[in-house]
This record gives structure tokens, sequence and C-alpha cells, in this order.
């Protein structure tokens, strides 16, 4: 019964087109993932819908008619919005809600994972964990989709996901709520088996080119090093992500007994 | 300098064909991941190919003709051989060789992965934690080729690997060398955190879909399960072997002080 025309791609993502089905996708509450809009589109009713999407905090996107085109031959008016398979959750009524209910809020902050089974396999680990988010930036992450949903064995779509717009504004706000906001890189000075993970958390791991950015490594309140004893860099970033996040656990139950 | 023609395929595998060509390479001590027989094949050269295939433990498949026209337009005389991009390595001469030098062998042993990125990620994290060998068995497990050596970051040609004809009669055989069989599985009565695994080890990871088969779970000295809070039922399998291999590596750690 959806006011307004939808259409599956092949990659099994929603799209909606046109400026005002479109405004009113964003205005009746459907998550929106981003909104694709042609180059040098203006008038009246594009301002109000650039002003609505910049409100929401979701991310847009300029780009030739013919990107359009490709993905729906109906009459789009130079604007296609994909919908997103999952609802995303806000953070701080998630980290309020934990410490209300006297638990300690564990996060699992991504700083741009841009591959969909990284981010699926993150999301399940967090979840088998007992984590209460997995928080994205709002650009530059890798796209919720079947795939992503697929590789997270469902799990996607039974943690809560939040996106941040600012990311680093998200984790000092983490931080001043009290949790300890621990960085994984291979840089770090201290071991991760000497660090104490069993208090509110948020764990971040960086992307799997560039790793976590300089600005998020400064203000974090502790960087971890997994000990390495062969001749590769690194581990894959979902492996990773399961180290710290297990050896999390694995303090969690050796200090309750 | 090759005595025997080859040829690259698009998955960067390379392929030797013709009977006397692919008996050739086996003699000359080359390693030969499978090789592909046209069905009916019949011949006294052909017998003698299949007693020298069966005499080196190589896996053979039989198979249409439209499927070996497909791989090669040559003369390929009802033989092609996939050859391996690595040397395989014999899992006792590394366990003896350990123990001779005074080391703790640490072997991880795949029951039929399926997926190239899985087999990669774990021979990444075998070799970052400083394992000893990666033993997966001849039959039913993912191909090591370009996508596999890529998911391992290149480790996949730094850890040895090695195939086992008989994968339980490998695990008994390294059981009786004195390496404690310790299977992964969420089937498992005791908590991984809850098991010594800081002496001789064989960690065994299951298929993605089926697991660990029965019998080698009944072999095992010990099944360990990691703890899950969630509700999805279990990680990803390179998570999985990431977070238990993590686990040997604390106890090493915390045990040498």
């Amino acid at each position: 019964m959806e006011k307004f025309t939808r259409n599956k791609k092949k990659d099994d993502q929603d799209i909606v087109w046109g400026i005002r089905p479109v405004m009113e996708a964003i205005e009746a509450g459907k998550t929106v993932d981003r909104v694709l809009i042609r180059k040098q589109l203006r008038g009246a009713l594009v301002n109000e819908l650039i002003a609505l999407i910049k409100d929401k905090g979701i991310h847009r996107q300029y780009v030739p008619e013919s990107r359009l085109n490709f993905l729906t031959r109906k009459n789009h008016q130079g604007v296609v919005a994909f919908m997103s398979p999952i609802e995303y959750h806000d953070i701080s009524e998630i980290v309020d809600r934990a410490f209300q209910e006297g638990r300690t809020p564990r996060i699992v902050a991504l700083d741009g994972i841009t591959d969909v089974r990284n981010l699926g396999a993150i999301a399940r680990t967090a979840e088998c964990a007992g984590m209460d988010a997995v928080l994205i930036p709002a650009k530059g992450s890798a796209q919720i989709n079947a795939d992503t949903i697929k590789a997270s064995a469902g799990a996607m779509m039974r943690i809560p996901v939040c996106k941040a717009s600012h990311f680093i504004k998200e984790l000092e706000q983490l931080k001043s709520s009290g949790l300890s906001i621990v960085s994984c890189t291979e840089k770090a000075e201290s071991n991760l088996y000497a660090s104490n993970l069993s208090g509110p958390i948020c764990i971040v791991m960086g992307s799997e080119d560039m790793g976590i950015q300089p600005s998020v490594l400064e203000m974090s309140n502790e960087r971890v090093r997994i000990p390495m004893s062969g001749q590769t860099a690194s581990l894959n970033v979902s492996v990773s992500a399961g180290v710290v996040i297990y050896e999390m656990v694995r303090q969690i139950t050796e200090s309750v007994g």
C-alpha cells in the first residue's frame, strides 16, 4: 500500500524516483540510504528537497543524467533515492537506554569499511557477542544491501545499526557519555591482551586500505595492537574485529566469574 | 625452460594438457592440484597415468569432453592438469622438525572450507599467529588460486600448506605425535576460555555449511565452543578461526609472562 512507486534493482535494493515521491518517502519516515540528484538540477521544489535531505542528514550525490536513466526508465525528474533494507537507530538513545537499564553499553564503530562481506561479518560477530550496536559513517561505508545482510547471516537485521553524519563528533559524544574509545591498529603501542575491555566501550576498526583516520586515533582513550608473529602485516579486518570483540567477551566472562 | 606446454587461464591458474606432458609434469615433481580426465578414456598410457596419479595421491575428476575443450583448444588427448600456484608440504615433516628444534608445533586443519576468501583469511590468520602449517583435505576444499592468495594477503605463499589424502588418518597421526586435536564447534560442551590451548595443538575448523564431520569430532581430544550471546547461531568461519587461534596466542603469551 505504498503511496510512492518502488522498483527492485538487481542488487535487491528498493529505489524511489521523482522529486515529490522522494520527499514523501522521507517525510513518511522511510529510511532512505542516499539520494542521487542530477547535476545542475534547479527549481524551488528541488531546493525544498535538498533542505529536507540536509535536515535529515541523508547522504546525497550529484550524478550525470545517464546514471539515473540506468536505474529507472520512468520519469525520475532528476532524482532517485535508494531505500535502506534496514531501519537505522539513534546511537545516543541506545547508549542512554543501556545505562538506564543498568547494562554496560558496548558498541563497535567502523571507520569506513568498504567491503560488504567484511561489514556483514563484523555485524554478525557483534550480534553474537551481545553488543548493543554497530556505528558506521553516513558516507564512505559499504552499502547495506542484500549481500551485506547475507554475509551477516541475517544479524544485520537483529543488531541496531547507527549512521553517523559526523563520525568523530559521534565518537566524542560516546566518549563524554563514559564509553572508552578503543581503536584497533597495527601502529598501536599497547598489546590487546594488556588492555581492560570489560567496561563501557566503543571498539573502533579501520577501513581495509587506510585503517583508522588519524583524528580518530588521536581522540581514542586507547590504541591496541593484535600481536603478530609472522611476515604478513595484518589480519583481515573482520578477523581483527572478531579477535578484539571476543577478547572483550573473555574479559567480561572472567570478571563475572 | 619448461619441457611441457603451459597456458594461463583467466583465474591465473596454470594448466598442462596431454597424457604424456601431464605424466612428465608429475614425474618432474611439479605440484599438480588435480587432473581432469575425459569420461570413458581408455588405453595403456592412460592406465599408466591413473596409476601415477593414485600413487601420488593427486585428486582426479572424470569430466565430459566439452569441459576440457573449454579449458584449451589444443590437442589435450582427454587429459588436463591444473598446476598448483603453491608447493605443498608434508605435515609429518613439519611436526617432526618443530619437535626436533624444541618448538611447540601448532597446526590449523580445515575440514572442507569451500570459500576461497575464508580459506585465504584463515591462512593469513595462521601465518600472523606464527602457526606452523595449514592442513586441508585433498578433496572438497576451496581451490588455492589467485583469489585465495589475494584473500590471504600473500600469507598462503609464506605458511606451509599440507594436503591430506585421508583427512582423519592424518589427524590420528598428529594425535599420536602428541598434538591435542581441538575441534571448534557450536555443539561443544566446553567453553573455549576454559580450555588449555598452549601445548602442541591442531585446531580443527569445519566447513561453512556442514561444520566438522562427526568422525573428526569423535576422535578429537577436545571440542570447544565460542560463547554466543545473540540470536545468530554462529560466526563466519574465518572469524571463528581468528577467535580460537588468537585465544591460543593469548594463552602462549600469558604463560611466557
